[in-house]
């Protein structure tokens, strides 16, 4: 299984990532925490539709089984 | 896994938070309580579409399943 | 996890609850049971939609996968 | 847990049952057998659309994860 | 639980069947077979759409998620 | 349960198959292997989409929760 | 079972992929890593709408749940 998604998801703690979700609403922030469920937790993060950010959060719990992909935004 | 998802969660009981469902709907309120599925009791809780307040609740249970985001309001 | 989300649904049994679907129907009756998976039990319950009641039961099961939120109505 | 759902159910065999879908059809007919995922077997069953007979079953089992309530005509 | 969903569709083998599925697809052939899932076999089957026959199979299997209703034609 | 499905469907392996989605999409090709999830693989697979072939694939991995209907091509 | 999915996954390890959704976004890249979910992690990797290249990432997680097929890209 190699380098495995929880890994890289791990590798990302404290880090700046970019969350795509299914409906097309992204965030980005940085991520504090996660579960095995994708359950992620970002600070300072900034919620997007269609490119503009929509809302601001000091901290958010985003529920894992509405997440599309996950992205470190340093490696972009 | 650090900053886990539901110990967030669990540090806004007593806290107002914004509630984010998938289906575009908000809730604010008193978080009261919640369990592992991420259902939700919020106390004096508003219910917000298109940003207006269209019902209020002594006490409400959220499903889990609907929960898009969660978000401690003082934060923001 | 404080007061439960399962507590507060016990604590309503015998009582007026508003249960919202997530296709927007309502429900109103007496909580008459439950179970873990917010399977509910009313008794003489309303069906609401856009604000009009379109039926009445004398009992009713409510498929818990269908609920968005239930609230005890006495605390509205 | 006090009346519940399955009980609810089990009360209902052998009588006329309203089967409401989440997709706005519904079916009425005697209530033969059920099982824990609420699928339910009706006889001399009536499937409506919009209020509409659109066919009848002398047996029909319904998959459970489609229903939405179920009431006993004869409390309504 | 009286006479269960699975019985009926166990007595339902080799006799032909209505499977009505959640998208407003219908088939209809000899039930070859069954599981838990509700994943059916049919043999001699016609798959119809709006009431039309768009496709014949000799063998098809149908993933049980997909399933409405299954009903044993010569009860109708 | 007779001629279980993953009975046929492994019956049908290194045969053509046609596997039928819940989008209106469909695969051909030569089934290579599966799982108890009803993933597949097939070897020398075309994708249709209102009939017409829109790519082709040396190699491919159907996830099974798309599955609607899986059918081996010659017993058509 | 033959040629399992999981087995065909593995092999790709290393490769160029093709990764199709559910919702008709793809995305292609090196596949550095995988679980039993159908979670996958890809190097260099584009995600295509409509043909269109819309983003690039160095390094992606994407959720299992949301995949439709994937595809070593050098056997089309």
């Amino acid at each position: 299984m190699a380098e495995r998604p929880l890994d890289v998801i791990h590798r990302s703690l404290e880090k700046d990532v970019l969350v795509v979700l299914k409906k097309g609403i992204e965030f980005r922030g940085k991520l504090k925490g996660y579960d095995i469920h994708l359950n992620l937790v970002l600070a300072d993060a900034h919620q997007y539709e269609s490119g503009e950010v929509v809302r601001s959060y000091g901290r958010v719990v985003i529920r894992g089984d509405n997440v599309l992909a996950i992205s470190p935004v340093e490696e972009e």
